[in-house]
């Protein structure tokens, strides 16, 4: 009987354990049911331990990346006119198309195209949060990824109200019963910020957390004005009253924290939550730029997301550490306020911590689940490769992963995607772009 | 006799002509002796008037990108502790490796490398400015590219004295002797910036741009601290300085210009000087963020670049779009300060009148000269296609270039290039990875 199940020789190996960057030349991981069971220098012998062996020369293994937020349904929504005025877009926009055309077919398309994109870019842990998770959830089960999908709860109907009903207690434990047991998919509390959830709902959700052990993922202060707003309202500002509310602990990730003060700093870190730093959205809403340096020196659980498609166009997590490291050395005029390093522990060791998958994945160690995703260096833009790390943030763009393997499953072999077919979910967008086309010509 | 050498028949046209970013469907293009002869509506009869046909479904074809400034031959040091201090990274660890480094062999690789990533990324014009320009116009010249190359004039030592001499003026009237008939290369006089260049040379420079019509191409006011140095040094700003000594013209373009005050800003625009952006290296190097909505507001002529690989460390201008347009959002707090066309603009039309090109290519137009480029749409972070502007800008990446034409002739095609041996510069670069690493053991 072989040893492993897949035997992989990597010319550079990254494995980020413990949150360490050091790159090995030449190592071995060796995998048994979908699990890390060794990780340590390639010998020749190691060939013959495992029934399937993979070598990629030119190649980095490394984790998959975790993206800490996003709504993945919403690539349908991609360039949907970006650069009007923000609140013409968001409320004349955005929400009315949702309005129109979410329902389940629309989830299921959008959230089929997304899984495609992360496999594609080597995302393989996803945390999401939108409507018929259930619909998600079926996407993330065919695609092979792992995945924390978010019941979102709102004060005001969603477009999911009419289908299945506005009892969002229901429907979470209706998702808990159905995918609890999923060996990678879990389901959270989806409370989608401060100034849109009431009292009563946050309290519902707390009850719900608690009783189930369950992620709580909401927004939190995003913008300058909602924060403003949220203190006209309640007289409190959203961290104030959310931590009356008993919402943060360490199974909390709060989406953005852009506008920090000290003392949501401390209540922040003093409670273990976590937050997820999306530098691309941030910037193309203009909603500032998150203090990432202060959560990272103060040992805040910090990872990195893309948000939805309609505010970061695509869900490049390369893309997003190059974009949000160099903000950061701008933003605090200081070309050493996050580095390279930083940015690869934020999109997979310290990322998966963040979303409470520390033992699960994020780095390559034995009892890691095997999720791993293969980098080609073999561009003209990745030579010479004078550093790895430095080339799998500040240059790779994400289209060079060649392999990708989730639970010890092969999702993607050079470049092509084995679990979701990709010509029959592009002719499906093309139809509902010709239907938001529409959509959008009788509002303008 | 066939009206057109090739014609291409276009699923998606996006021409740039005189900045206008309407997008096109189904078209056609018909180029002559490397020149755009028309551009018009697709029929089905254009397919017998050219010697060769091109079309490639699923693809937008726009004009090939321009790239403001640049090192080309810096490709070399990509990924050298980008991470370290600014003054040690670029003090203790550039410098001194170009010393050691740079040479003909050094420029020559380093220009390959680097002629290889413009085509695979769709830059088809570049204006450069480095050592032994010689050497990287032999390689433009064999790439096929398009570029401005700029002799660096520099007071102190430079890696090319001990070889070619310190007589900058010599060099530079060999340059242009040898160089100045080229169909793509126009040869620059390139003094490095304010702070590393005294009176009489930049005298000098202005009388060769004069009698030669060179463009002069300099580095200005990249940082707060070259501005602080040079006012103690010369008692007076480097805009002032160099606006009495007449360096500023409409052959001078400026790269940088992060920190201008409201009157250098007036004298830049009088002279009809230019600016180019350079958004990743301004960010990563904290240097600062360019008033690049001033510059377009005012009808300041502005392009794009990367600035040298060792500071942006790819050559993707999707991506300095990309970053440069969300930087001027969140800068500005303000998301419609910097739009997906104006950044097009910027890396095409606006791009090449910047550099004195506005003439020859920047837009597809009859007249101009045939510098287009393919690029994919058929990726899941393209599809579904609800805009084409929005994803050139906000979602291409680079490598979703599948052809590449500069003046008539193909540089690359479905990916591959065919006027450069890649393997055999990725071996000469591994080869320099492996010197550069020896030499940065003993710095350290």
């Amino acid at each position: 009987m072989s040893r492993f199940d897949l035997g992989i020789r990597c010319d550079w190996f990254l494995g980020m354990a413990g949150g360490d960057a050091r790159v090995e030349r030449n190592w071995f991981v060796g995998v048994k049911d979908g699990r890390i069971e060794t990780v340590g220098p390639w010998k020749e012998p190691l060939r013959r331990s495992a029934k399937k062996f993979h070598h990629q020369p030119n190649h980095v293994v490394m984790p998959g990346l975790v993206n800490g937020h996003t709504h993945l349904p919403m690539t349908l929504f991609r360039g949907i006119e970006d650069d009007a005025p923000l609140r013409t877009w968001l409320f004349e926009r955005i929400f009315p198309l949702e309005a129109k055309l979410v329902g389940r077919g629309f989830v299921r398309l959008g959230a089929e195209l997304a899984a495609l994109e992360c496999i594609r870019f080597g995302v393989t842990t996803v945390n999401d949060m939108y409507f018929y998770v259930d619909e998600v959830a079926r996407v993330i089960d065919r695609a092979g990824l792992r995945a924390c999908l978010g019941q979102t709860f709102l004060d005001f109907p969603t477009p999911e109200d009419k289908d299945l009903g506005s009892d969002k207690t229901a429907l979470f434990e209706g998702l808990v019963k159905k995918w609890g047991r999923h060996p990678r998919i879990r389901i959270t509390l989806a409370p989608h910020a401060p100034y849109t959830v009431g009292d009563d709902r946050f309290r519902e959700v707390v009850r719900l957390s608690e009783k189930y052990g369950a992620m709580i993922h909401l927004h939190l202060n995003e913008t300058e004005s909602e924060i403003a707003e949220h203190l006209r309202k309640f007289g409190l500002s959203p961290v104030e009253r959310l931590g009356k509310l008993g919402v943060f602990c360490p199974r909390t990730v709060c989406a953005h924290g852009v506008h920090m003060t000290e003392e949501d700093h401390a209540a922040l870190r003093a409670a273990g939550a976590s937050v997820i730093y999306n530098p691309d959205s941030n910037m193309k809403l203009s909603s500032g730029v998150a203090p990432v340096p202060r959560y990272l020196r103060d040992g805040v659980a910090v990872a990195i997301g893309t948000d939805g498609s309609a505010s970061k166009n695509d869900l490049s997590l390369f893309a997003a550490m190059n974009v949000g490291t160099k903000l950061q050395k701008v933003a605090n005029h200081d070309n050493t306020a996050m580095t390279a390093v930083d940015a690869l522990r934020l999109a997979t060791w310290l990322g998966a911590r963040a979303i409470g998958l520390g033992d699960v994945c994020g780095s390559l160690a034995p009892g890691k689940r095997a999720d791993l995703i293969f980098v080609d260096m073999g561009y003209p833009h990745l030579q010479p490769v004078n550093s790895v790390v430095s080339h799998l943030v500040y240059a790779v763009q994400g289209l060079e992963v060649s392999t990708v393997i989730c639970d010890g499953k092969v999702l993607m072999k050079d470049r092509k995607v084995l679990t979701l077919r990709a010509e029959k979910i592009f002719r499906g967008a093309a139809a509902m772009a010709r239907r938001i086309s529409r959509e959008l010509a009788e509002m303008r």
